[in-house]
């Protein structure tokens, strides 16, 4: 961390949101403040925290004068302020093979992966029993296609690591730990061992997880 | 539509998504042969069509030998295949700025909105009305926000129109005329008439309607 890093970073631990941009940070190798919130103390709706995110919400990057929340508008305004390394390609096509990747994990696969995740962090597997059963086979055909989309290429827009793969990682390795939690093994995801089942996708994760930096990422509290 | 243009649009009647592609090939006076589909007619799950869009949904656009799906990245290729109209802004701040307008809008916005839209048009008000009614606060706490949003300027992001108004507005007009229908009146929505509890978005939508080319992205089937 440089001492004149104008750059702060509000997120707190284990939110795959704040995450995106914690690995966006790393790649472009930006020093950062870090301000580590704790949702359960108040952190979120202090006046002081919803002058800067409205919404009460992390994570918030400031940076000097400027306010960012919503993570991928983080990652945008990140890109365009410091383009080296570069996250949303360099023309038309690559950035749209990007943005597809994008909005593909929004629209097919965080919901489904929400509706497992969810109930096992909060211990509601017995209530929602129906529904988890019914995201499954989403969560799979979902990713299957991110699978075949690897192909032979290391990451999933090709050759370089891009915002597809910041924005997608945090919340496959969320449904992952989910998925390896005690209370979750009768639920039969068959998501692990997941480098069993996908292949590629597993050498994807590693390859995110060496990453330099990347131990600053990862969420404190899971570590304990 | 000029001869020479290569631009290919396939979408169907009404999608709020074809809709956002429409709305930016008419800001950016880009010419292109319309493909109108029929997905009653299977138009959308033939050989041919799965062939550009696996996921058999639309729009599509193709562009040369580019095949393009997923309408936000099609904007984001639109803009920097043709930057004339700028959709994404000049600089990080401004681009942020438009993409944190299109995340709160699917953050927020999009699953409520379509948890009162959805059962009107397919008839299920009356299966469906706790839930719609429990929709109904969240979608009047993203318009008025969007409403403040809007403060002095003509357009979401600011003087100009921009790809956060284009993304949109498709889905607001689709609620709108949801709310509109003679089977939702018994839900006491609080839409209608718009102008009159959001005087800002009301405007906002007919500048919208006031754009040059507006009447051919209008859904044909609305009409009848």
């Amino acid at each position: 961390m440089s001492a004149q890093s104008s750059l702060e970073l509000f997120w707190i631990s284990g939110s795959p949101y704040a995450w995106r941009v914690q690995l966006a940070l790393e790649v472009k190798r930006l020093p950062y403040a870090s301000r580590l919130l704790e949702a359960s103390k108040g952190d979120l709706k202090t006046p002081q925290y919803l002058a800067l995110n409205p919404r009460g919400q992390a994570p918030t990057l400031r940076d000097g004068d400027e306010v960012l929340t919503e993570s991928l508008a983080i990652l945008v305004y990140l890109d365009r302020k410091y383009p080296q390394v570069p996250l949303f390609g360099a023309e038309a096509r690559e950035s749209a093979r990007i943005w597809r990747l994008i909005s593909e994990y929004l629209s097919y696969l965080d919901r489904p992966a929400g509706r497992i995740i969810t109930p096992i962090y909060n211990g509601k597997i017995a209530e929602q029993r129906d529904d988890i059963r019914a995201a499954v086979p989403q969560v799979h055909a979902e990713l299957a296609r991110l699978e075949d989309n690897l192909g032979a290429a290391p990451w999933l827009g090709g050759e370089a690591i891009c915002a597809a793969d910041i924005a997608v990682y945090p919340f496959i390795k969320s449904l992952l730990r989910a998925a390896g939690k005690e209370a979750a093994a009768s639920l039969d995801l068959g998501l692990l061992p997941f480098e069993a089942r996908y292949a590629r996708l597993g050498a994807w994760m590693q390859r995110v997880e060496r990453l330099p930096g990347y131990e600053r990422t990862y969420p404190p509290h899971w570590r304990q």
